[in-house]
């Protein structure tokens, strides 16, 4: 068996190494288009930033371990130029001298990953427009951080712009990030975001939301960044981080079936549309776990186990991709933002229907010292509690409670699941009801009609107000802000002042983060009254409303 | 609906809320012996050491807000002396003045919890052989430890021992740990968490193995521990934290059922053999998850949610125990021990067949800074690979492997499925392959044949060794330490030099921590050798021999 990998990076290298490890026999070829194979793609900006001190470090598994432990043969600085799949061979140029010789396969694994993105626009190719793909990428913004400062722009505010502007922040740079959107980390619900973007300012990120670039001149070495909001921006070197697209032109120009945004078409063994050609990463279409629908989520997990279901597939054993569901972390500064499944965003989208609710735990039990808060979203089906998907924002224990609802996506679990799922607990790593837990006691209310509850988009901003407000704060959290039109009445006194509370008027209670205005609302129900709780409360509320928090 | 509850803290005052939230027109009546309902009980050795300050943060719900919020009934410093059943009441004793009086009930939850484990020994009821359940035995040992210093006894290592322990250290004591076992933290398997011994000395703690307290002595207003072993300790005061046990009997009096460990049998719903009682929390005897037999787990968890459980019973909400599995953690100084799921020694102590596998992973990349080691052994059946239990010990990250194997145990989940778990990867947070992915693929490599494995404890320390040992590790980590008779050939070379490896013997291939043991034994095999590779390597074996590694 001769298997040939196009890319030895996260796919690659992982489906040859579990080749070899089934397959003594097999002749396995690595052709990669860089200087080294297997480097840690995720570490690139870190390593700009200086939390990654040694360069050495990058390089994940070496060209001499890949020879030495799997004897594979591994070809760097070698481009593929052509698949042809009638003669199955492939086409290589070895890019030090230029030469070209062919290639032949039993088995292709398609594993070139995916391109930042580069839009037609003027000035883009100026040498200080960089780009956070590769080693050489990596060297060239190394160069241009370290040691200097000034001006750094950043274009596109996904997870890799982000990542870039903090670590150019690190080095000393004053940064501007551009994003055409009005939030960072588009993956996410603007909601679940909109705390972060103070939280970059206040680390010195200037933030330039709804807006582009719309070309780039030279200025004495440097950049000048047109934007389309009219403004410019002077910087040393930008960093273009808006998006990337597969790079399956070469299996595309093959008759490799790619699609509609260019990833090649993949069933869950990996294989395209020729049984002997896998494809695998950041350039293969998959199957969203959730939606069931085709999606291209470019991430290092799945680029792994596809690799190595790959490999299993052409060895016989019987591994099946499950599919992406997204599960995805970024730190920004001191802070995490996770997430897994479906955001709001793309449910609205596809018209799914769905309910959400919010809740604003923290990482550990308040009454043991260094509690960090966050606010976990959950999204699901409405009559059947299917998990369709979670978010979290905030200090310590994001990323773990995303793990825990990950695997209860892929469980096929309902939010009545999470309130029986047993977790750690000791006061300095957890909660007795875990926030896991907490969501899912509130979704299942909320399914179960125990817990009706109103969300901060369906209340109209325009006065005068039609339905009751009631806040069930204290008078003190009152007065430092709350909903336009809304009556105090603190919980505690509900029962006793229910007279002050129109029988023929809907009635929205609230508190600071859902807990009371809960309480309250059963109480209310259980006297007649036709009322809603607004989820998450008032700290959801703000985080709505972002920087445009109307005055009450 | 009158609701009576019996013990108003974890479990009672859980359910007591939720019945709130359920029912704005029943009576609630919570009756607690103690001086507070609602407090931090797992936060009590963190106050003794000063980790947690304030006294007024142990008081999770403070009797005002149950009151104020919640309308219950609550009355401390009142216990329950008798249960009528034919009656439906209990009678009640004030013990601020030692009136009785009796009360009436529709439905009685138990939650008296349980009580530490006090042996019949001789001085045992010296003021100084103190315990550790609620906040008056916090406020003694407070006196007892603050501002003071000298020598203390903690008899038993469970986690509530080993945490006073820790804390009493914090303040500054000397602190011996008497215990019966071979090892600290008896739920645990010995080898995981052999290298928390050494970690305990080195923070000061030394530590009695394989001994008990035979009988306490007044000694100048302190305590002289007579030891089995014959040895003595004079101690200021001493620590009993041996276990606990239900305290059910005023319940078994009443003619309800119990089992032979004490506590409470159950249904799903939490009801006992009387529908009309039921019980939750420490007293309560529950169902394993992994088993389906009965189990008594003392834990917060499980009690909060119990709780909650009853009074959904008792208004019609479909809610169902699911059993409890045992999910656990504790810190050990800047350590971390967790674990959910059936231990090895009670699935050999079942006669259960299983099968194993260690793993020694970082929290999260190597190649970004500060991280931390652990070693997670997961523990499946043999054939279908159903997750039968894991364990972690290690630094950071270890809780959150643990909350996403407990997850996928209630999922009913196999290691095949652990393969395939979907979770957040950023160089700061984790891994491509997660270290659950990575246990889930040694573990199904295990199922599939593909990865044959050995264990420490199958490898007689008799000399000669009958079997063929190969240490594919370099010569330097050879050099420092090696399976006694292996043979060192760095896998590197193994396939050129398999002319030293004799075919006619069984042959063993270990590395440091298992991988590279594999990858040799996977050539071997498909070279034709009868190979297992030792299951998480040198490592391993060291964690298993604890003090007594043998000399190479
Ligand atoms: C800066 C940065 C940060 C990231 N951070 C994270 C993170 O925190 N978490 C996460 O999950 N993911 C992260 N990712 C994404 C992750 O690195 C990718 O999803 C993953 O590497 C995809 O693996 P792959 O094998 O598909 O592609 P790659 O790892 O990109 O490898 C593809 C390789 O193929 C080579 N190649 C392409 N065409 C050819 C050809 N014709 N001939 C020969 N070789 C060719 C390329 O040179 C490249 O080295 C990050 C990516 C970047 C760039
Ligand atoms: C020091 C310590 C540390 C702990 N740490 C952890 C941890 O980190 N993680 C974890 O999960 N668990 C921990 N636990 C265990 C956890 O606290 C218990 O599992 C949990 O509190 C059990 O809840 P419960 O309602 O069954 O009993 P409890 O919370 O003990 O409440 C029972 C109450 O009933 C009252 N009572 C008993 N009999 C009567 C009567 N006849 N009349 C009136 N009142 C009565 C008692 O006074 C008591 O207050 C810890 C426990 C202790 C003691
Ligand atoms: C304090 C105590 C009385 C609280 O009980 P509780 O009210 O059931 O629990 P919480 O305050 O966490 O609230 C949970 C409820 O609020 C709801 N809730 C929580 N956050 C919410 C939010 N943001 N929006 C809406 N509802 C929310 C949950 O759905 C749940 O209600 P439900 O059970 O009706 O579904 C009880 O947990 C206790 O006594 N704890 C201390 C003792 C103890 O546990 N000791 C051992 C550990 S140290
Ligand atoms: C380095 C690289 C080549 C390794 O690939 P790999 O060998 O498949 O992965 P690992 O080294 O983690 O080893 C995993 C294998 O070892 C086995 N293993 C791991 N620990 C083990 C242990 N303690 N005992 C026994 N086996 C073990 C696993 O079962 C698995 O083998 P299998 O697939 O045959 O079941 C590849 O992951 C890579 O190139 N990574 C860098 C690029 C990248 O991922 N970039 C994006 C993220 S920054």
């Amino acid at each position: 068996m001769k298997i040939v990998i196009i890319g030895g990076v996260a796919g690659g290298a992982s489906a040859a190494a579990r080749a070899r490890r089934l397959s003594e026999d097999s002749e396995i070829v690595v052709i990669e288009r860089g200087e080294a194979p297997s480097f840690a793609n995720c570490g690139l900006p870190y390593y700009v930033g200086g939390e990654i001190q040694s360069r050495d470090k990058l390089l994940v598994a070496p060209i001499e371990r890949l020879h030495g432990r799997y004897r594979l043969d591994v070809r760097v600085r070698s481009e593929v130029t052509k698949i042809d799949r009638a003669n199955k061979t492939v086409d290589v140029r070895d890019l030090r001298d230029g030469t070209t010789y062919q290639e032949s396969y039993d088995k292709l694994i398609v594993s070139t990953g995916a391109a930042p993105f580069r839009p037609d626009l003027d000035g883009i190719d100026h040498p200080r427009v960089m780009e956070l793909r590769d080693l050489k990428d990596a060297d060239a913004m190394h160069t241009a951080a370290v040691g200097q400062s000034g001006k750094a722009v950043v274009v596109g505010a996904g997870f890799i712009g982000i990542e870039v502007a903090e670590n150019l922040v690190r080095r000393g740079w004053d940064v501007t990030v551009v994003e055409l959107g009005d939030q960072i980390l588009p993956p996410w619900d603007k909601e679940m975001v909109n705390g972060l973007h103070d939280h970059l300012r206040g680390h010195g990120v200037t933030l330039q939301l709804n807006d582009s670039a719309d070309r780039f001149q030279d200025r004495d070495g440097g950049v000048t960044v047109h934007l389309k909001s009219g403004g410019s921006i002077d910087a040393s070197f930008v960093v273009l981080a808006i998006g990337v697209r597969p790079e399956s032109r070469l299996a595309a120009d093959a008759g490799i079936e790619c699609g509609p945004r260019g990833g090649i078409v993949t069933n869950a063994q990996m294989q395209t549309n020729d049984p002997d050609v896998y494809a695998v990463g950041d350039v293969a279409q998959v199957t969203d776990v959730v939606t069931g629908l085709p999606t291209q989520i470019p991430l290092a997990g799945p680029a792994n186990r596809q690799g190595r279901i790959a490999a299993d597939h052409i060895f016989g054993r019987a591994s099946t991709f499950r599919g992406t569901q997204g599960t995805a972390v970024v730190g920004v500064f001191d802070r995490t933002a996770a997430m897994t499944g479906q955001s709001e965003k793309l449910l609205k989208r596809a018209g799914t229907s769905y309910q959400k609710i919010y809740v604003h735990p923290t990482d550990h039990a308040g009454y043991y010292p260094g509690a960090q808060g966050m606010t976990l979203k959950l999204l699901f089906d409405p009559d059947s509690g299917l998990i369709l998907g979670a978010q979290a924002v905030g200090g310590a224990g994001v990323d773990k409670r995303i793990d825990v609802i990950a695997t209860a996506i892929q469980a096929g679990w309902t939010v009545e699941d999470l309130e029986e799922v047993e977790l750690c607990y000791a006061p300095q790593y957890g909660h007795a009801k875990d926030p896991v837990n907490m969501a899912g006691f509130v979704a299942s209310g909320v399914v179960r009609g125990d817990q009706p509850v109103v969300h901060v988009e369906s209340i109209a901003d325009a006065m005068p107000v039609e339905e009751f407000r009631i806040d069930v704060r204290t008078p003190g959290e009152f007065a430092k802000g709350h909903l336009p039109d809304a009556v105090n009445v603190p919980l505690e006194e509900l029962r006793d002042r229910l007279d002050e509370i129109p029988r023929d008027r809907f009635v929205i209670a609230y508190c600071q983060v859902g807990l009371r205005g809960y309480m309250a609302s059963r109480i209310l129900m259980q006297r007649g009254y036709d009322v809603k709780n607004l989820s998450g409360g008032y700290k959801t509320w703000i985080q709505h409303h972002g920087e445009q928090v109307p005055v009450a």
